[in-house]
C-alpha cells in the first residue's frame, strides 16, 4: 500500500489509498491575485494569514504555499519571500505544507526553514528541472508532486502523459526515491473544451495507481473552465475521481459544495470510518425553504477531526 | 454495446453505458406515503398527476409507477388501480413508464395497457418469481429489472447477489430473453450500517457490466438511510456509482442537489455532448451570497432535452 507522509512540525499525514482525500489548500497564491501579490510584495502578510486559518477552518488538510509574484528576477526576490511566507504560516497552522515555486532557489530555500516533512509542488518530465530538483528530493528527504508534462509541452494523449509520469518515477529512482514519495499530477484538461478530459484522467489515475504504485494529484478546478456553475461540475468530478484512485487534489477547501462532495466521497468508499467525520460535519444540517439559492454555499464544514489550525483551535 | 430500450407511445430511451444516466422517477408509489394510498384508493389522482408533471420538468428519463395500496387482497384491488394510474400517467407525459410490483397479475395488467415498450419492474432470483415473470416479459418482449436477491433473502455478502444476478441473466436466456433485457439491481446497503457498502456497489456493478454485459439500477437513496443531510450522501454517490458504470437508477428527481450530481456526471463521462444539457440548465445559475443555506435546493433543473411533459412542455 503505497503512503506519501507528509507533516508539520507536530502533525503527520498519510496521503493513500486507504486514506481521507488529502486536500491541499490553493488559496495562498499571487498566481491571478493581484491584490494578494501587491500585498506580499509590500510585507503585508494580512491576507496570507487569513487565507491560512479560513482554509484550516474550512478542513484543509496540507496547505500550497506559492510566492510567485511577478518579478524582474525571481531567482533574488521568490526565495526570500517564499521562506517569510511559509514561516509565518508554519507559526499560525499545524498542517503540513506544500512548497510551491517554479524557481529552484526559492523551493530550496524553503526547504531549509519548512518544519516536518514538507511536499515539494512541483517536478515535471523536462530534462532541466529533473536534474535540479530531484536532487534536492533526495537531500531533504521529502516527497514532491511530479507533473505529466515535458520539453514538448503537455500532451493531449493520455499514454504520452503516462510515460512522462513513468520516466520521473524511474529518474527519481535512479536518485534513490521511491514511488511513495512521487505525488504524479496527470492534468486535468477543462471538460469543455475537450469532451474526454473526464475518462482521459479516470484511466490515467487507475493506471498510474495500479502500474506505477503513486499517490495522485490535481489542480481540480481545471476541469470545470469556461463552464457556467463550476462549483456543480468540480463536486461531480471529485467523487468520480475519487472513485477512480486518486488521493488528493490542490482546491480551495473555502467552498462548502466541493467539501461536501470531499465528505461523501470519504464516506463512500470507506475511509471516513463510521461516518464520523460526516455526522460532525453535517448532524445539524437544515435543509433549506424550497425555492432558496443555490448549492454552492452549503453551512461551512468544520472539517471534523481534519481540524489543524491552532487559532482555529481556541475557538472550537 | 449493451443497450435496454424503453420507450413510451411517443418516445424512445436508450439505457446503456455510452448515454446519459437514466432517471427513473420513484414518487408515484404509495409505499409509505398514506396520503397518496388514500388518494388513489378513493379514486383521486391529483397527486399522481402532479408527480408525474413535477417529476418530468425536474428532469426524469422515465418514471417508476407503482400502486400497492394496502388491501386485503393484493390479486383483486391492485391490477386495475395499477391499470388506471398507469393509464392516467400516459395520457399525462410521454416518458417510459417502469410497471413496479409485487403482484404478477397486477404486472401483466399493466402490461396490456402500457404503451410502446415499458420495464417492468421487477423479477429476483426467487423460483416462484423467475416462473411468473419471465413469460411475462418474452411474451410481451419487455425489459425486466432483475433484483439479486433470493428465497435466501438479501445477502451481505456480494459475490451471492452477483451469483444470484447471473442465475437470473441465465434463466432469462432459458426463455430467449437477451441480457440487453435485464436490468440488475445489485441491491444498496446503508453506508451508515455498513461501511463496504459503497465499495461493494462500485465492484459488483463494475463485474455486472463486464461479465454478465448488463446495465443496471438501484434504489438510490438506500446508501444514505440513517445519516444526517442525506442528499448530500446521494449526490456524493451518484458520480461514483456511475463511474463505476451504473447506468439507471430509480430515484426522486425533484431533488436538485441529486439531480445536478447526474448532470455533472453525464458531462464528466461524456454522455453530454458539448455540454449542451449543463449549459441549458446552469448558464443562469448565481452563486448565492456567503452564509445563504444549503445545498439541497439549487435552481431547479429543467433536464433540458430530456424535457418530457406535454404539460411542461406548454410552458417552455
Amino acid at each position: 500500500m503505497t503512503r506519501t507522509i507528509v507533516a508539520s512540525a507536530t502533525k503527520e499525514i498519510i496521503i493513500g489509498f486507504d486514506q481521507p482525500f488529502c486536500v491541499i489548500g490553493e488559496r495562498i497564491n499571487p498566481t491571478g491575485r493581484k491584490k494578494l501579490a501587491a500585498e506580499m510584495v509590500a510585507g503585508n502578510f494580512d491576507t496570507v494569514k487569513s487565507d491560512a486559518l479560513a482554509q484550516v477552518a474550512a478542513g484543509a488538510t496540507m496547505l500550497d504555499i506559492n510566492a510567485g509574484v511577478t518579478a524582474v528576477d525571481p531567482n533574488e526576490t521568490e526565495p526570500p519571500l517564499l521562506v517569510k511566507t511559509l514561516e509565518m504560516v508554519q507559526e499560525l497552522v499545524d498542517v503540513p505544507l506544500s512548497i510551491d515555486s517554479s524557481v529552484t532557489a526559492a523551493i530550496e530555500a524553503g526547504l531549509q526553514v519548512a518544519k516536518g516533512r514538507p511536499l515539494v509542488n512541483s517536478v515535471t518530465g523536462e530534462e532541466e528541472k529533473l536534474e535540479a530538483i530531484l536532487p534536492l528530493i533526495k537531500k531533504y528527504n521529502v516527497p514532491v508532486v511530479a507533473i505529466s508534462n515535458d520539453e514538448t509541452g503537455i500532451s493531449e494523449d493520455p499514454d504520452v502523459r503516462f510515460e512522462v509520469a513513468k520516466k520521473i518515477v524511474e529518474r527519481a529512482a535512479d536518485f534513490g526515491i521511491k514511488p511513495e514519495d512521487i505525488v504524479v499530477d496527470p492534468l486535468v484538461m477543462p471538460i469543455g473544451a475537450m469532451g474526454t478530459a473526464g475518462d482521459q484522467v479516470f484511466k490515467l489515475v487507475r493506471r498510474l495507481r495500479e502500474e506505477l504504485k503513486v499517490n495522485t494529484t490535481c489542480g481540480l478546478s481545471n476541469i470545470s473552465f469556461g463552464l457556467p456553475h463550476r462549483h456543480g461540475i468540480n463536486a461531480a468530478f471529485i467523487p468520480m475521481v475519487i472513485g477512480a484512485g486518486m488521493t488528493s487534489a490542490i482546491m480551495n477547501p473555502c467552498r462548502p459544495q466541493e467539501m461536501e462532495a470531499v465528505h461523501g466521497a470519504n464516506v463512500l468508499n470507506g475511509t471516513d470510518a463510521n461516518c464520523q467525520n460526516w455526522i460532525m460535519n453535517y448532524r445539524d444540517h437544515k435543509p433549506a425553504a424550497p425555492g432558496a439559492p443555490a448549492a454552492d454555499v452549503a453551512p461551512a464544514a468544520t472539517g471534523g477531526r481534519r481540524r489543524g489550525g491552532r487559532a482555529a483551535r481556541t475557538s472550537a
